[in-house]
């Protein structure tokens, strides 16, 4: 993610599903950047726990509680809330207001066309019983950019869609009420380099895949979780040359390792053979234990004293409606449907 | 509408979209029923602007103006604000709140089978263009009469299935929470007679259609409109028989006239010939000026002040926020995202 990209003018709105604690793949993707562009501009963290309950109704207890853990996360990691305004979606009654009437500014055929939600119905195998809260959700995420007059939004590549649907729900709107009130706001696309795999492997680090390693890991969890990191299942012997596209820690040490002379003097070495796993597993460790303990540390100490967690929640929650009820205003001034 | 059905311990929630001011199809069809009924039980009078924006988002200022032309319409035939509660949709919104989680509980296939709903695509001529606020309509409609544990709602025979609807959501809720929040309700649907023809005899009375006769007519238009009315086509000499059947000046006296005895035997008359269409039109002349008379003057009165009718409406808005607010926050209770 390119914070260039991003001046004082730009407003972030940004934030996470509440369905389970973050990991060191959100702090890749998405949250280390947020702590340098907190500096930069207004930065709006939402608490999707309303949007979380899209597709886990019957588990409405693991949204609730993943609220604190996530706030957690983001404290543990650096976010500031005196820079960033972390608040608490289901507490911001103007962003269902404001996604009621975006209903009425897409058409169903419209939203089943949406990429990311095709790919998300068919990842999730809802096939024609999709929950209604799910197909129309793009004009819930439309709701949370514009109640804030966001400008930026940090997304996956695969949700650029979303925000090309954002887009067009503003120029209709601002059509149909003849005046400029809501805000288009940019994609902001992370680099490449910033998707970290899962310690298997796999593309995607997911909790629920048991291949992620938690914000709030141990020290052990980290020794383990490198020690069972895949690498090149053909290098059995250290003589043997290995390879380094897809072995996972020569990945993390290019996310991690600030000493990029000497990781590319280590995949030289492991190309040729003679480097062990053993040693770059040790390197790694090392670094993630170094990067991971502070982040642990503030993590503990936060949790030590939820109810003033909470209370930043509250004060960020509280400037979150104040934002998102003045926007509300002029979008029903503009409708002329504000009677008192 | 049988009032009978109605008991002290219901809560009625019904209401119009405020797209048009109300006729004499309104009247019989449930605004009279809501004078006798609000002796019965609490009665919640929905203006439902924000659904009228469902199919009317570049049309709101029709939609805006029309809340204090039906809220004069409601005075003008008897509704007290002391006993019913009249409020405007688009200001509570707690109605969006609820209506945001109940769209996770109804798939997009149910919706799309909801025969109310298929019924209206077709009407309006959506095809695969249906506005998705207007798809999930129903999840609002289990809203609307949800947010106040409402037992009884007013509809016609082909809402019955949106009534069947907002108890499967009920069901669902009160399932996934295991415990009864929510109320189911009970459709209560009007005698056949309750529904008046257009003064043109087409099976509905509608202000667009230009077939309507409004509550808040002159003199004159009465006279004009009964002047217009279909009688019998076929009946172009006093002395021939016509038929009473699809008369609409029989329909209306059936309606309006209190001496029925008198109306059966002008009926006899007019099917063995000798009775003019002039001689019935005059007597339903007199019944509907008398009728609308009263009616008239009330609404006039109320127009001369119309920050009063609005107080008015402040009032109700208010009433309905705080029960509407007691119901959400047993929803989010239930759901445990009761955070503060």
């Amino acid at each position: 993610m390119d914070s260039q990209k991003v001046g004082a003018s730009d407003i972030i709105l940004t934030g996470d599903r509440t369905t389970g604690p973050l990991h060191l793949g959100h702090y890749v993707g998405s949250l280390k950047n947020r702590v340098v562009l907190q500096d930069v501009c207004p930065q709006f963290l939402l608490l999707a726990d309303a949007q979380a309950l899209t597709d886990n109704m019957g588990n409405y207890v693991k949204v609730r509680d993943n609220v604190l853990q996530v706030a957690l996360d983001y404290l543990a990691v650096g976010i500031d809330p005196a820079k960033s305004t972390i608040f608490i979606q289901s507490l911001v009654p103007e962003l269902s207001e404001l996604s009621s009437y975006y209903l009425n500014l897409v058409t169903v055929a419209r939203l089943e066309r949406n990429p990311t939600i095709k790919d998300e119905i068919k990842l999730r195998g809802f096939e024609r019983d999709i929950p209604a809260g799910f197909l129309t959700y793009p004009a819930a995420q439309a709701a949370d950019i514009t109640a804030f007059k966001a400008t930026v939004v940090p997304v996956g590549a695969d949700q650029v869609p979303m925000i090309e649907q954002t887009n067009e729900i503003v120029r209709r709107f601002n059509n149909s009420v003849d005046a400029d009130i809501l805000v288009e706001c940019r994609a902001l696309v992370p680099e490449d380099g910033a998707r970290l795999p899962g310690i298997d492997g796999k593309a995607k680090m997911s909790k629920s895949m048991g291949n992620a390693l938690s914000l709030g890991a141990s020290e052990d969890d980290i020794r383990q979780a490198v020690k069972m990191m895949f690498t090149d299942p053909n290098h059995l012997r250290v003589a043997d040359p290995g390879q380094v596209e897809g072995n996972v820690v020569f990945t993390y040490l290019d996310a991690f390792d600030p000493d990029r002379t000497a990781v590319e003097e280590l995949k030289a070495h492991y190309r040729r053979g003679g480097l062990g796993d053993m040693v770059i597993k040790r390197r790694l460790e090392d670094i993630l234990q170094t990067l991971l303990a502070p982040i642990r540390a503030r993590r503990e100490e936060f949790a030590k004293d939820p109810a003033q967690v909470m209370a930043i929640l509250k004060a960020g929650t509280q400037k979150a409606r104040e934002a998102a009820g003045r926007t509300l205003s002029e979008v029903k001034g503009a409708m002329g449907i504000n009677y008192f």
